[in-house]
């Protein structure tokens, strides 16, 4: 791997829902490769870092932000509920613990087939939330545990100034930040006010001393995203659009105002972003790369994962219902890949994956804040 | 009416989804008849039952079980909702009240439909819970309002021994249980077993105090449940596969071994199988006809809605994916309750809605009635 393997899909709908061979379900195992290898850092936060003997309740409330439909989010979940009973056994903790569970996504993720997909009764109580992230979806001090894996880097929307033709940040022929400066601060805005979005609601939402626990695609501080490989990749996608623009099987007009919400954060930045909302101790915050292997991918395998977060975006954009000319499109896309093998080199990585567990501040923490 | 009109559908799954001619959700406005009619119990209910000035958070949480995918089951939440905020404000209540309302259904529902119809953020958070109310769904001691309507008369399973073609039980012919009286006790003990689930499931899930609102069709005392009009409606359903038997179109092993799994209580056997439980108090039990006009209904219609509640549980078990042979199987529902005009006539009606209002009982009411 990795290569940007985990950048070029999200965990936010619109995914591809059901289960064929262009679902989100069945094309999401680079996600699931990266969140093995973030599973020894969840476990070991939870274990450092949540105060299970001091719970509110007997029910410990788990949420995941941006679920989608695929078995990660439900193997993430599992990872949580075994540490904290782990926890609970260890340390011959009387009370029952009961596990409370809600999976969030977009209304348009397709909820009926994650919920086919949930463990036999008993093993936690199960509920799907629906709605975007960005704003409140739960009531005041009501989460112990909220955890979003592969979503952040999902925003809520194109800039607008990126699709207006009378704009010099106008992303004419592009579908994402390469190098004008001002798509990219278009961009970079953007996903600030989505975080400050994301931190208030999640800031109301858990409660004193509970965690947030995120993985999300990040960028090297001191390189801007559009230098990494995948904001490279997207550039190819944008070019595959163009060359079918070139021989009339897509309109150039939608081509230019066709942009992927996708942006990819830095350390440095969202650590920022965390220190301005102001109600989350940053207790861990680290980066890394879960990719070993240095082979280079299968880019058909890639084109599909591809295809399978961003074919819903796409299409409705295009207007295109025909599966053939969304074939054409990702065979291009896998294609040019092909050609363009010094994109996935390691030497010229500049992206990772960042992992920050933060922890709710609570009343008490503030009385001794403001007494210091 | 009613003359049934309430009795044919019921809320569980599976219910046709989406919102297509044959969909559930534009085919339960006899349901939201029935609802409106009990709007004013259910605010009366909440106003004179609910303690709201002792309530264990800020949170007010609500489940409706059995919530399918239509309007009604929204309706009713919004009305609790409105009661409440209503008691509030009347009372000059200090602390915020945030409401909470988790959408039950079995896993088959069409969640992502009732998503959709949700109302806009703000008014409250919301959650769907895909699995069977006969068995627990929430953590301990965390649903101050639960809800259901329409719903209760669906079995889990169809009882065991109708099936058997060795047993003196087996209902050969027939797809509901009419006057072969062991048939009928079968049906009875299924749904005795099936409201104990319910009861325990419910006794642990609501907080002491809190409130289980439920509207269910049921057949008056003192008659068998197969001499109401509903059952007899379905015996013409079961007439009408037979005559598709005779014609060639449907198996007759298959109409042996279908059976619909509903069943219609009586007042005094609901109160026991409350009181049997034990763990709440009957505060209002009441039953009601909540049909005004006296015209024979639209049999056309009727049949459709019996369609949207039936139509996947029949397609599943005869393997009937002909749209064709659904709509001569339900056209003929129609025209055989066209002939059959006496069955709706009020004077033959043995069947109404019964409602209660339940009141979980809490340790300090227990230990006060030990006292006494």
């Amino acid at each position: 791997m990795a290569r940007g393997k985990t950048m070029e899909v999200g965990e936010t709908c619109p995914m591809n829902g059901g289960n064929g061979p262009y679902s989100y379900s069945q094309n999401s195992h680079y996600q699931r490769q990266a969140a093995d290898a973030a599973k020894t850092m969840i476990m070991d936060s939870i274990l450092d870092k949540l105060d299970i003997q001091n719970l509110p309740s007997n029910t410990l409330k788990i949420a995941d932000f941006g679920c989608s439909v695929g078995a990660n989010t439900l193997q993430a979940v599992q990872n949580i509920i075994e540490t904290t009973k782990h926890m609970h056994k260890t340390l011959q903790l009387q009370q029952t613990l009961e596990f409370q569970v809600f999976f969030n996504d977009l209304t348009g993720n397709d909820f009926n087939t994650l919920f086919t997909t949930l463990p036999t009764p008993g093993e936690y109580f199960a509920a799907g939330v629906p709605g975007s992230f960005h704003s409140r979806l739960f009531p005041n001090a009501t989460l112990n545990i909220a955890h979003s894996s592969y979503s952040l880097h999902w925003l809520s929307r194109v800039p607008e100034e990126v699709m207006d033709r009378e704009s010099p940040t106008w992303n004419k022929g592009k579908v994402h930040y390469t190098k004008n400066l001002k798509v990219f601060e278009a961009y970079s805005a953007q996903f600030k006010r989505d975080m400050e979005g994301f931190f208030n609601a999640r800031a109301q939402e858990i409660v004193g001393g509970g965690l947030l626990l995120l993985l999300l695609p990040g960028c090297q501080d001191g390189f801007l995203p559009c230098e990494t490989s995948v904001s490279m990749q997207y550039d190819l996608f944008g070019s595959c659009l163009m060359d079918m623009v070139n021989i009339g099987m897509v309109s150039e007009e939608k081509v230019d105002s066709f942009n992927l919400p996708m942006y990819l954060t830095s350390p440095m930045e969202f650590r920022e972003l965390i220190e301005a909302n102001g109600c989350f101790i940053i207790e861990i915050m680290e980066n890394f790369n879960p990719y070993e292997d240095e082979d280079l991918p299968d880019f058909h395998v890639l084109a599909t994962q591809f295809r399978a977060a961003t074919e819903g975006l796409t299409s409705e954009h295009f207007g295109i219902k025909s599966r053939e000319i969304m074939d054409e499109l990702y065979n291009r896309f896998a294609d040019k890949m092909a050609d363009n093998t010094h994109l996935f080199d390691m030497k010229n990585m500049k992206e990772f994956i960042i992992f920050a567990c933060l922890k709710r501040k609570n009343v008490h923490f503030n009385a001794e804040k403001h007494q210091n």
